[in-house]
Order: C-alpha cells, then structure tokens, then sequence
C-alpha cells in the first residue's frame, strides 16, 4: 500500500469514532483535525469533501461492526442456530468504533437531509436484510425452517428488535434490554421459525 | 396566559421540528431564528441557552408523539386489547412534529454527550417504560395476563421493536416495517402473553 493510501486509511479510522459518537453536524472540521492530527489542507488532499469523508467513515465504521456480528456464523449448520448465534453475537460483540451501532446513528442522523450519508445508511440497511433473508431462505429449502415464515419479516423483526434494544441500553447504559430482545427472539425463533420434526 | 408566555411557547413549537430532524448540533441559532422569526435576544430573553431550548423542544415534540400513542386507550378494558392499542396507534398516528420519534432522535443524538438531552430523552423513556409497565402488572392482577410474564422485559419488547421499526420505515421511507412489528407483536401478545381460558 502506497503511503497517501495508508494515510487515506488512517484519516478514515480515526475520523469514524468522531463521527459515530457525535453525528455529522456535531463532528466539526476542528474536531477532525484533532482527531487524525492534520492540517485542513492534508485531510481535503485525500478527500474532496467533509460529506465524503463521513460516508467513508461510515463504511469503515459498519464493516468493523458487521464482522463483530457475524464472527464464526460459518460455524453453524442449521439455519435457525445460525439466526440465534448471529442474535448472540449482537449482544456480545462490538465492532472496534465507539459510540453504538453505526446503522442507528447514522439512520437517524440522515433521514432528514444529508442524502449521500443516508444512502449509504441505506444500503447498509439492505445489506442486512439480505444477509439473515438469504439464511432464513436457506432454511425453509434445507427443510429447517416452517415454510409459513415470511422472510422480510422476520429479518425486519430481528433488526428492528436488536437496534431498539441499543437505543434503549445505550441510554439506560445496560445490556439489559438487549438480553431482553435476545430471550424474546430466541424463544421466537424456536417456537414459531424452525420446523418441528 | 401572559405575551412572554406565548411568545415562549411559540419559539419552543416552532424550534421542535428543527430539532426533531436536524439534532442539537444540526440546528443553528441561525435557522431558529429564521424558524421563530426572532432575533437572537428574543430568543434569549426566553431561555437562558440553546440547550435549555432544546430540552423543551424535546419534552413538546415527546409530548405531542406520547398523546398520539396513548390515543383513546381508555376505552379498552381488557390490558392485552390495550397493548395492541397502543401498538396499533404508534403504527398509525404521528404527533405533529415532523423528524420521526423524538426519543429515538434525541437519544441517539445525545448518548455520547449532551447531558441535559440525555436526561431529558431517559425520563421519556422511563415514562414509556412504566406507563406499558402498569397495563401489564394490571392485566396480571386482573388475571387477563399470564403470570409468567416479566413486565420489564415485555415493556422493552414492545418499545424495541417499534423504535427499531421507525428506524427502518423511515431509511425505506415505508410503513412496512411498522406494520411487521406490529403484526409480529400482536402475534406475540395473543399467543404468549394473553391468559387463556
């Protein structure tokens, strides 16, 4: 890797924590130059803009996250374990970038302007969903999972359960709420998604 | 009610919209005052810092979200139809300021900072907690609702997978994933939670 690319990396790393933790608006330029310990100008040489160095960010900091949730899923070969290990692996793991779910923050940070931070929010957001839709499509084939069960909904219920559980742990500072979710999930997953023999 | 009254609640109603989809740092003193039509004194002379005016702008805009969801619950006497009320009202009515649930906005944009906001946005949450908290312990005791149900962790179901949802709905710009939480919960509160006869 040449030396502006390791450079380029660097900014982005130490850039993604300032930008999950405090937002878009609430990461000011001075903050960004603390942080990765640059001039103005340095960080604009690699970046043309503070719009794509957060997208950037973004990637980085939901790539970290994303490989925290899926650590070892190769592992499983039900279909139904691997849903559960991968709803363990929510509450256990965090990706290396500070400041919750980068998905939440930046979802909410976005929807209501700054669309290139959105559509990348978005597309992390589908990227989840066809992720646990491919594995939940697997299972009804493999003869796992009970043929009545509606993919897009249930990857949308265990998203949607997962991500408000942060919201709520991260304000009560527990993991309570996340156990919750995980019990509640769990005793969903094998009582109305794997397939009784 | 006195002028400085109003002219009060006028700044707090017209900055919550603001806030609600820009966050505390997103929202400049410039635009509240393009959004209030006042100079910068006239909204200081109301409030003693742009924080105190967004907490208020958060208890409103909570307020207006909080008397939405709780639309009409009292006409329900068994505590299970009371839940799914409540579930079918945060599907279907919005509060009148526009950004998308003030809690998962101003939680989301103050859990690694802003005190003030903080506190504001875990007081809302308290309320919600305890509000689904006593229709729970309610319908235990009233015998409508099974023993077995731990009413911290149903609370915490319930407003997980709704939060989580709007985070969704709103990046997809769709109800969709609302009415998947909603039917999922329903499904849930008629099959583990109502007692049976």
């Amino acid at each position: 890797m040449k030396k502006g690319d390791r450079t380029r990396e660097r900014i982005i790393r130490q850039a993604a924590p300032l930008f999950n933790q405090r937002g878009y608006e609430g990461s000011s330029m001075q903050e960004i130059m603390a942080a990765t310990k640059l001039e103005k100008g340095g960080i604009y040489r690699h970046f043309p803009s503070k719009q794509q160095l957060a997208a950037e960010a973004f990637d980085y900091a939901w790539d970290e996250a994303r490989n925290a949730r899926r650590h070892d899923l190769d592992r499983d070969e039900n279909s139904v374990d691997k849903l559960k290990h991968f709803i363990a692996n929510f509450v256990e793991r965090r990706g290396s970038v500070p400041g919750g779910c980068p998905l939440l923050n930046t979802a909410t940070d976005s929807d209501d302007g700054n669309i290139v931070l959105r559509t990348r929010a978005r597309k992390a957001l589908q990227d989840w969903q066809s992720f646990l839709g491919s594995i939940i499509a697997n299972g009804i084939r493999k003869g796992e999972i009970r043929t009545d069960v509606a993919k897009a909904k249930l990857a949308n219920v265990i998203i949607a359960s997962l991500e408000g559980a942060i919201m709520i742990g991260r304000l009560e500072q527990s993991v309570e709420p996340l156990r919750h979710a995980q019990s509640h999930l769990d005793n969903y997953l094998e009582s109305k998604v794997r397939m009784k023999n």
